[in-house]
């Protein structure tokens, strides 16, 4: 914390990121799960390189921006291609014409769950030298996107491979935590309809921290798409899955007021922290100090409350864990870097805000 | 909604923004109160300068940072100098700095809630030739920043007037909604103190779109504070405080997948709405379909619901009144601005992002 950086800051210690990022790796490995890691929680392509190096088999970003971030942020500095999916339906003509010219920089796949979308990824890629892979996204009970049965993602999957610039590569699901025997149990099925249907599924992709320590548990699927694993937050700790010396990011504030015994307030708000509470009590964990909530957040102030006295004085700097790793990278221009003890300097963030 | 956007995007009636800033300030006006906007609301130094332009005091920043994109984001635009009043404690080497290089620049006002903060201030500022002025910031109700009685303002006012390079000129608190009475309370008592004291109270601030209606009323106050009046949101429609054709500011999604009859999901998650609540249901309103909540984000998805069939289609764009306004302009680049139905050009947020 004694780190020559302003408040409120970002920082990630690099010794900690490189030891989740190795653990998570010979776990998919032992499991014989391809890892592919979704950038979405660090959003630099530094980080995404350490990942591929770590024997990632390529990455998974949301939106066509991330992913020219992505590409644009590691060229010459791979040996292959890059493999990046797009777990996202594309649509319109000006996603369209970007996810073209993203064609031949990288080894391209996208994923779709309603025929307007295969549609027009059709159409775009129409005349492209090398398919567009595309997986079918399936709703295996998070009840957001994806076909709803085993069935449409056979019809899906033949849609695809009837388009010429189209080629099927399988079926990706974002199961709800605790959901993956279910998923199992419909990607299995749909895989199965498919392969009598005389296509070949190359990839069954499922994703998401909170159960990435049975990832692939069930023997289905082939890929796994973990984003948080790399930073982890208080809501994986919340779940077993972390330490808090498993915590790569944190956040540094200062206490600006100490109003009264029990109360303190500090610089950073919902600008930083968010107010995403993923079903937690409070905004973050004070590291060092278990009996602090941070109780209320307004953009610019962090409260502080403690049953007895606060213990704090203005000018104080706390290290906090925030709830949700991936949402706090995306509030900060940059971001400081640490390897244990040592200041590394500010890296921006390349692919925040990244949202068309 | 068919304005050359690709989505997600947020988009600013200036029609509706102007409507909004003459209202106010007539309302300001007719109190006899010094209008002071707060510029976290929009972030852009053109639309400061609206606001002054209409007959606002100066501007409200929260950070130095802010007050640094505004100050250079106004130069040469101002036939008098920018007065900017920072309503945040100001600690720390690197942030006194940064104040004391705004020095000439600006007429510029802080608050200060601690010796701890007058301190710093008074020796950043001790051989400056135009002494920083300072408000004392009063706890009224909202148990966040601020001092918890009137003595305690009082020795406050007498520290800072007793420091070479600072200027005691009052009073400045942010009441909790519906607290503006006790506020006004706080404040008389704490003035005659200060005044029965020997110094004089020039300015007592107080502020909150929540309550702007009745702003003054009290006759206490002297100068209001309120940012969100520019753009409104649907806590203030919730409010009572304005209709939807007063929200200036909208998000345009587009539906990427409709998985179901009763749902479908939009490409505006918690990376644009934000994940504040402000105590209503739903993560925004959709115009147009009071039927429809959206009720679940993630970062890049919106989840709508509707009890009957919902009767939307993958492709269609839909206009989101947002919870809250001022988050959401935290979140983007750059927004979108249209008067009336034409489109204008799109325009950076120029104090996005800036926390410290």
């Amino acid at each position: 914390m004694d780190f020559p950086v302003d408040t409120p800051a970002v920082l990630v210690d690099l010794d900690v990121a490189e030891r989740n990022i190795a653990r998570h790796q010979a776990q998919c490995a032992a499991r014989g799960l391809d890892n592919r890691p979704h950038i979405k929680t660090h959003k630099l392509p530094l980080l995404a390189l350490r990942q591929i190096q770590a024997g990632a088999v390529g990455i998974t970003c949301q939106k066509v921006s991330e992913a020219e971030a992505m590409v644009d942020g590691l060229v010459g500095l791979l040996d292959q291609p890059l493999d990046l999916l797009i777990t996202y339906n594309i649509l319109g003509a000006a996603k369209l014409a970007r996810l073209r010219a993203l064609d031949g920089r990288c080894r391209l796949s996208v994923v779709a769950d309603s025929l307007a979308v295969i549609d027009g990824l059709g159409a775009a890629f129409a005349d492209s030298t090398t398919p567009l892979g595309v997986l079918v996204e399936c709703d295996t009970g998070a009840g957001r996107c994806g076909v709803a049965s085993p069935a449409a993602a056979l019809a899906l999957a033949q849609s695809i491979h009837a388009s010429a610039g189209l080629r099927f590569r399988g079926l990706m699901t974002y199961p709800p935590t605790g959901g993956a025997e279910a998923a199992d149990r419909f990607l299995a099925e749909a895989k199965a309809l498919i392969e009598e249907a005389g296509l070949g599924v190359e990839i069954l992709s499922s994703g998401g921290s909170p159960d990435m320590m049975a990832a692939g548990a069930g023997g289905v699927v082939t890929e796994y798409r973990a984003g948080t694993y790399i930073y982890m937050d208080r809501s994986l700790v919340a779940r077993g899955v972390a330490g808090w010396g498993d915590c790569a990011l944190r956040v540094i504030a200062t206490v600006v007021s100490v109003p009264s015994e029990n109360r303190a307030i500090i610089d950073a708000g919902s600008k930083v922290l968010t107010s995403d509470l993923f079903g937690l009590s409070g905004f973050g964990a004070v590291l060092g100090r278990p009996d602090l909530a941070i109780d209320q957040l307004s953009e610019e102030h962090g409260r502080l409350v403690c049953q007895g006295p606060i213990g704090l004085r203005v000018g104080d700097r706390l290290a906090i864990v925030p709830n949700h790793a991936c949402v706090v990278t995306n509030m900060m221009d940059a971001i400081h870097l640490t390897r244990g003890g040592r200041y590394l300097g500010q890296t921006a963030v390349v692919a925040r805000g990244r949202v068309l």
